[in-house]
This record gives structure tokens, C-alpha cells and sequence, in this order.
């Protein structure tokens, strides 16, 4: 075989102590009103392999036992925080005291394109989901610093929530593999 | 508001027509024994997304009238083709002919990650997405010209496949928006 595949110790699997010890607290994401548990616990599963170590949200609070969350999360509610605010200012100053840029992920008239954006070094970045009908609520937007969009060419022009927090984030976490 | 969002109008939306006569032939996915109709559906609206041409399928092929494609394609079927082989290895001299790079994403023990990757400028490139379970079957990884990996730092250690693809994807063709 020329290509064969890594055992189970050779992917060097940690657990959720290690995990937490080693987690990115520079990067995160909150989730704004996502209603489809199925893509909180799709995000819970990549913000795991990116070594996130919190998910914020607000709008709506999914349990962490809720059946579809942990049918997608496969576990990874274990290993990433989850922080629910009832009020969005208050999670907004918190952010703010500890020196994150807050980014809307959303196709606004003004929003720069994510191939086009440039953080500086070191940058504590905090990227907003939004729901995915309504995308990203008022509020936020009034908030945010920047807003940016993952560009298309399709006849449908948009992404799913959770396939835009993986090409996001792997957009801004590419260098810190 | 200082982030107004676009209009529908703004969007820019294209039809089924234009899609096709604008539609990206040289990036291309192969779904081999996506077992789940959801991420088929999913891998469709990124692909359309994408602006991809084709999306090749081997070992289990999905209706498109399948209920769980329609739902997480959201009409994506209708621009971006499908092309369903039999044979693994008709696809393979197809694909060969045609001029393309046959990469896998797959966790081998010499598999290059996909933040190290360099590919030549203009090189056709087809990635290959395995099984939600058993990975790239062993015919193709016999076949394929390179391996690549998606870094990981978590518990689970890997992504869900419909993800994989969205982060794959951006990541060869950030370049074409």
C-alpha cells in the first residue's frame, strides 16, 4: 500500500483534560440564534479539531445533551466550552475587556471579502454566526467591528452555518498547525 | 445600520444556464462511498458555492430526487453535474486523461498537510473524499498521485466529510474569487 492509512495511536488522540490545557483561547465563535442543534454540534466537532477552547452564543441556548447536537458533535461537547448570554451587550463588553476584534460573517454591502482580509499578528479574533434564515441579527451588526464575507459564484449564494465556521476558521487557523 | 445586508438583488444569483457556461472544470471532488445523503446534499450547495463543474461519484450512488439531498442542497443539484462510475478505475484513466491531479484526504502516515501543500499554478486538481467511516477505500489510495491531510489538534481528530470539503475547497480556490 503506498499511502496507509495512520492507526489510532499514530493520530495521537488526547483527552479532554489535555485538551483544555492546550486549548486557542485567541480564537472564537459565537453563535447567533442558530435554531439547527444538527450545526451547533457540526461546529462542536470542527472548533474540536481546530483546538478552540469556547463557543459562545446567544439567541438561542442548544443543551449539550440534546440528541441531534451530540449525533453531530460526536463527543466533542466535551472538549470545547460553551458559553450562553441572555444579553448580547453584556457578552459583547466581556469580548471587548478581553481584546477580541468581533468579525459578522455575513454578506453586507460593505463587507470585505474573506480572501481579501488581512489581521494583523496576534489579532484576538471573535467570529458571528448568524442564524440561517435570518443570518446575522441587528443588534450584532450594530456591534461588530468588521463584517466579512466568504465570496460565491452559485446559483444558491450561501453556505451552510457550519461549512462557513469551517472555511472561516480554517481561513484564520491555517497558520497555527 | 452601519453593516446593511445585501439584497436579494445584490447577490448577484446566477441560473442553471449561466451557471454551467461559467462553471470551474479544472477543480473537481470525488465522493467515494459517501455513504450519507445529508453530506452528499451538503458537498452539492458548497460545490455550487464553489462554482465546480462536476462532482464524481464511486461505490454508492445518491439519487438526486434522494429527500435528504434535496434538503441540505437546497437546489445546488440543479446546477452542479453529477457523474456516477461504476468502475473506479474508468474514472481513474478518465480523470488521467483529462490531466488532473488525484489527491486524497485521507490520514496516512505520509500524507502531506494541507497548509504545507504546494501545487504548480494551473495544475487540475481532483480531490478524493472517502467513506464517513472506513476513509478512501484501497483501490483509490493504490491509484492516487498524493495525500493530504487536514490538521487536527482536538479529541474526536476528524472532520465531518461534508466540512473537510468546504475547508479543502477554499483552501485550492481561495485564489479564483
Amino acid at each position: 500500500m503506498q499511502f496507509p492509512k495512520k492507526t489510532m495511536d499514530e493520530l495521537l488522540r488526547i483527552d479532554a483534560e489535555t485538551y483544555s490545557q492546550q486549548a486557542n483561547p485567541n480564537f472564537t465563535v459565537i453563535l447567533d440564534h442558530i435554531r439547527s442543534a444538527y450545526n451547533v454540534g457540526s461546529i462542536f466537532r470542527t472548533a474540536d479539531c481546530f483546538g478552540i477552547k469556547t463557543i459562545y452564543a446567544n439567541g438561542i441556548e442548544t443543551p449539550l445533551n440534546h440528541k441531534e447536537l451530540q449525533k453531530t458533535a460526536l463527543g466533542a461537547e466535551k472538549s470545547v466550552n460553551y458559553q450562553f448570554f441572555p444579553e448580547i451587550k453584556v457578552m459583547y463588553e466581556k469580548l471587548k475587556r478581553d481584546g477580541f476584534a468581533i468579525l459578522g460573517i455575513e454578506q453586507t454591502k460593505n463587507s470585505i471579502p474573506l480572501n481579501k482580509i488581512e489581521m494583523p499578528n496576534n489579532t484576538k479574533i471573535a467570529i458571528i454566526l448568524g442564524n440561517e434564515v435570518m443570518g446575522i441579527c441587528d443588534e450584532w451588526l450594530e456591534l461588530v467591528d468588521q463584517c466579512i464575507e466568504i465570496p460565491q459564484k452559485g446559483m444558491k449564494h450561501s453556505y451552510n452555518v457550519s461549512n462557513s465556521f469551517s472555511i472561516v476558521g480554517w481561513h484564520f487557523l491555517r497558520f497555527t498547525f
